[in-house]
């Protein structure tokens, strides 16, 4: 018997619970033992739930209970989350969690606990919901250097970039349309302004560089100035617009940035719609590959998470979590990363194109049927630095968007 | 130190060797230890080589020698390499493949032996080359029920139906043109006629049911007899052809086949070209996931071998890879199986509607732009017993082609 307890009986809580009742024979069968949920922490009761009878309202119940071997952390945020899961290993229990901030946050200190006690701290859940890819970058790309990693890591946003793209709708449209489908939320700041995007990249930076990359490091751009105009373009140029998170090797540094990017039709993440996410990763030896599912979703996150719990069940006294250490990474400073830029500018490119190609070197000019008075550019591959000093000197640029490749 | 040995120095096994030169550092890291090349068994020198040190003629050097801890099999075919990789197995190596014809044909005994002596015998690179697919369905979706399992396998195939899609060429054409640019053998029978594919969905079928699924159960078909004709078609219904190897649960039982099958572009599976693979799972309770990347080659196919080596050389005294056992599993009846067809025929649709759909009911007309003489027709989902037997009132049906859900 392998008992767990699960901390948050929320969304992913009360998923985590059903798909142990829904899969329980076959999970025990791969952990060639009985997994049971002992305990369930939360604040409210649940009267008439079956699970009510497991219900604790206090933590100490579970950190204090030598029978608890797992605790499943889904309760999000910071704190009390962080409290509970480094009391949780001290006294010698594996934890499961799905909790991004506190992985990108704490990670580094919670791996180097579990390590020093010979149990586990996972997170496959925190990065791409129900996709694995921790397990994978840890286990399997182990005879690979990483040179990058990109992905699409939050659903709401590119739900609303596809629509945008397909559909030809305005960002405020797509975004109430969300709203009321339930993929954003009435404060939608996290999805929009690529902050959820940002701490999964900082997760999957540390992991491929060994080291700890502090997501309020990484230069984020959301997705609220990207216009049905925007989207124009980019079918004229048989691209389309994606908010990537990506993550860079560059000599001995990494970049790492999210932002709105121009991708090419024969780029593997530009076919990933709707809600769900995708991670492409490029290895020195492996070449392309790419981890394609649903990145959210009650069921398929709680996959992830049971998924963590079965490993730690066969693993209840053995470390198997690569770790990273905790000494800073720095990034390439954002100013001095390079890509192609495309840029939306007032005027005709007659009157125009030699001032702009004086300044930012020879640029392919671009028409969008039906905009009148504007016309696009793309650059060559230009650094942030140089393209933002340039970009000064020309006071009709309407909008410009970095090109992924 | 973890001594290993190669056995085999083509494509692969030279690609071992690369991979292990150029990361060793960041391999021997991850291992905790430093991996080192003891032997590299060829019938022929390599005069010149920095391997030919290494080279031994004779097995035996290899199994005898107690500091060898790790064996990599990348000889290919089932003998000798059946007789040496048991032979090593019995005597405490653990053993890293790529080698699909043994995996498939002796997977669960030499998964059983390795089981029995706490030992390993992985075979990451038998499937999709270099994408992680067996060690993420062996470790990480473990909290679902895989009720199905659908991948592009073959990057020949693959290759040519990418060229004839969106090229309009001939078969006999890009068969010419991939053996030209070497995607494709001489004798291109393993590939064309969907043997290769079929034994890595036996592989992935033995897998996910826990029971040795026999490669020539599967029923196989392959891509020789697809035409221009086709693909115009595919293209009128707005899908592609593609060939597939499927495994889905159906009740208790599982339906494996290997087919080319019409693939509409919502599908993951549908912008996957070129010699790239790709493998679709469905879980329970995850949802869809898909796995993309270099379906061979020779750097992508060892660094997959080598990342179980890595994963052998943590695990030296411990098992660590979920067994199928060697009870064999029974197969839905081919003649069983459903799914809808679609159908080419002689004549014109207002002749032959009525008595088509006095036969395969309901059915929907499709015409491709340029083809006289002849109409095409989508059925509902019909068993192949069913479609068989009433095909037979039809001499004018020129081709059918399945199509994907």
């Amino acid at each position: 018997m392998v008992n767990i307890a699960v901390m948050g009986y929320g969304t992913v809580g009360s998923g985590v619970v059903e798909v142990i009742n829904t899969n329980g024979a076959r999970i025990n069968q791969r952990i060639g033992d009985e997994l049971q949920i002992k305990y369930v922490l939360d604040l409210r009761d649940f009267p008439g739930d079956p699970i009510q009878e497991k219900i604790v309202h206090d933590f100490d119940t579970i950190v204090n209970d030598p029978e608890v071997q797992i605790v499943v952390e889904v309760m999000g945020g910071i704190e009390p989350a962080y409290t509970f899961v480094k009391k949780c290993l001290l006294a010698g229990k594996s934890v499961a969690t799905s909790n991004k901030a506190l992985v990108a946050k704490h990670g580094a200190e919670l791996l180097s606990i579990a390590r020093e006690r010979d149990i586990n701290f996972l997170f496959e859940a925190s990065v791409g919901g129900g996709i694995p890819i921790i397990r994978p970058l840890n286990s399997s790309m182990t005879a690979d250097e990483i040179e990058e990693i990109t992905g699409i890591l939050n659903g709401t946003t590119n739900y609303m970039m596809t629509k945008m793209f397909y559909e030809g709708s305005d960002y405020d449209d797509v975004l109430r349309e969300a709203q009321e489908k339930g993929y954003a939320e009435r404060n939608p700041e996290a999805d929009v302004e690529g902050y959820d995007a940002c701490r999964k990249i900082a997760i999957l930076s540390s992991l491929i560089s060994g080291q700890q990359v502090d997501f309020e490091d990484i230069y984020t751009e959301g997705i609220t100035k990207i216009s049905k105009e925007d989207m124009m373009y980019a079918k004229a140029m048989g691209m389309t617009i994606k908010l990537l998170a990506t993550s860079k090797r560059q000599g001995d540094l990494l970049q790492a940035m999210v932002a709105p990017y121009l991708l090419r039709k024969e780029h593997p993440l530009y076919s990933v719609n709707d809600v769900f996410n995708a991670i492409f990763v490029h290895g020195n030896v492996l070449g392309d590959a790419m981890f394609y599912g649903s990145g959210a979703g009650k069921l398929p996150t709680a996959s992830a998470v049971v998924a963590d719990v079965v490993d730690e069940a066969k693993h209840l006294h053995r470390n198997i979590m690569t770790m990273w250490k905790s000494d800073k990474l720095e990034l390439l400073p954002f100013e001095d990363t390079s890509k192609r830029f495309f840029v939306r500018i007032s005027g005709e490119p007659e009157a125009l194109k030699a001032h702009v190609e004086s300044k930012f070197g020879p640029v392919e000019i671009i028409r969008a049927d039906g905009l009148e008075g504007e016309f696009g550019f793309l650059t060559g591959v230009l650094t942030e630095r140089v393209y933002e000093e340039n970009a000064k000197e020309f006071p009709g640029i309407l909008h410009r968007i970095r090109v992924e490749g």
